[in-house]
């Protein structure tokens, strides 16, 4: 059994950056050091971090009276209402782990808000980047998805994308706004890393005759992957670590194809990859 | 044999204005008047303005040493160098009759270029409105029309629309430059006009056996009603006046629609619908 790790799979640029900054604030700090939100979608990183001291805390009341160093705010940001309630408070050191790319979709909604747009947001209203963005977009925005029905759009219409939306989502808005309205700001705030990192997954699925992905089942990116996958007729599996492969996933299989959420360690890829290929071994009854 | 006539046939407010300028301006005048190009796509509105003196000229060399009291401005608009050429001569009056709705896309396209943007015209290059547009679109700007292919964008695109296009061909060109920019700031300029008149051919055609589109051969948006219709599987016949109406081409049909672009005058479409209805008689032998 062939096994195909995908060249884009694991750690971008924004997570790659964050862990760093918090490994490098616990270093600092020596305790006392927290995550506003887990940092990143994973838990398996989630549990690396804590055991440095990196603790994450989903509101301020959660920290009670302990001894507050830092507060790092998550990959996928904050509203700025809570960056200002954070702010209030003295004694600690803010670090802003907020993804580069999602600052700068908060900014654009920000400006657009700014110039007079309503401010449409193309995401999942129940993540945490969108729930950032939002609080920038002023009134009258609002957050669809690819399939939501667009209600009355304003004259003058602004858009922002949660940076792991797929393009083609972001064409359908695009080609039902249009008909709504007679001006349209559209930034294209899709990050690159999630562009090619579903390009190599649908050319992947063309090869492989099972694929597993890889990452926190709480990663939207992650999700966004296995369903690409499945969608293209591909036996997927999602799993976070390799303890829940299944040897009966790949009877049969004579290519396995693996890729990682933007979130997932190599560490976890890697034994994924072994366990994969020990199976694939397994299952030869002797015949490489 | 039913004749069912398009209630969004004939002229557009944009047409009707320009029409009511050049008879106003020739009242005024009493004679030396011209218009710089043909007012409108309609052979035969155009011979009637002869009539009353309103004389069409595609430049001013034509214009010799003739007597000029007044030059009145095309509804489709012309490039503002040549605007200006006119505007440097004295001794006569400039009347625009440019389309509110061209003027609009014009003022759009400096806009665009004045905030920095490479402006992409989606249009007909060859047509005057679009010659007249995107002499106000500045350096790298570009026409495309929704089958050529998209050279390299910049990184800020702005869209102006042709007023006549239909809406599908703008929805394909945003589907094709998000995937190349990172931020577009589109105009719709496409008349409501033009968009209601192409929504009920669309409807027009599932209920006929035969249509007749009526307006000039030069005529962009009498033009696209013919391709439409054609395109929907309906017998369509692309006519000026109804001496181009040949009996065989409604032999069996029960329903024939007539519609007509925004520079057809009612008198054509009314002699048209009278005799349609004369062949349909005609070819009834008696059964009414």
């Amino acid at each position: 059994m062939k096994v195909i790790v995908a060249k884009r799979a694991g750690f971008c640029f924004g997570v790659r950056r964050a862990i760093d900054i918090a490994f490098d604030v616990a270093k600092r700090k020596k305790g006392g050091v927290f995550t506003f939100g887990p940092l990143i979608h994973n838990p398996q990183v989630i549990e690396k971090l804590k055991e440095v001291g990196v603790m994450p805390v989903s509101n301020l009341k959660d920290l009670g009276k302990r001894n507050i160093q830092a507060i790092i705010i998550r990959t996928h940001g904050i509203p700025f209402q809570k960056m200002q309630l954070l702010s209030q408070k003295k004694g600690y050191e803010i670090v802003d782990a907020t993804c580069p790319f999602v600052k700068k979709a908060q900014q654009y909604a920000k400006l657009l808000k700014e110039e007079g747009y309503q401010v449409i947001i193309l995401g999942d209203k129940h993540h945490p980047e969108v729930k950032g963005i939002i609080s920038y977009a002023g009134k009258g925005s609002a957050v669809v998805s690819v399939e939501s029905p667009l209600r009355t759009l304003r004259e003058r219409v602004g858009i922002v994308v949660q940076t792991t939306q797929p393009i083609d989502s972001l064409k359908k808005l695009l080609s039902r706004a249009i008909e709504k309205t007679k001006e349209i700001k559209v930034y294209n705030t899709i990050c690159n890393s999630t562009r090619l990192r579903l390009k190599e997954t649908e050319e992947m699925a063309d090869r492989v005759d099972a694929m597993v992905v890889v990452g926190g089942k709480n990663s939207a990116n992650t999700t966004q992957l296995a369903n690409l996958s499945r969608s293209l007729s591909v036996p997927t599996y999602h799993i976070e670590t390799s303890d829940e492969l299944k040897k009966n996933w790949f009877k049969g299989a004579k290519t396995v194809g693996i890729t990682a959420g933007a979130s997932t360690p190599d560490w976890i890829i890697n034994d994924v990859k072994k366990r994969v290929k020990d199976i694939g071994g397994s299952l030869c009854y002797g015949n490489p």
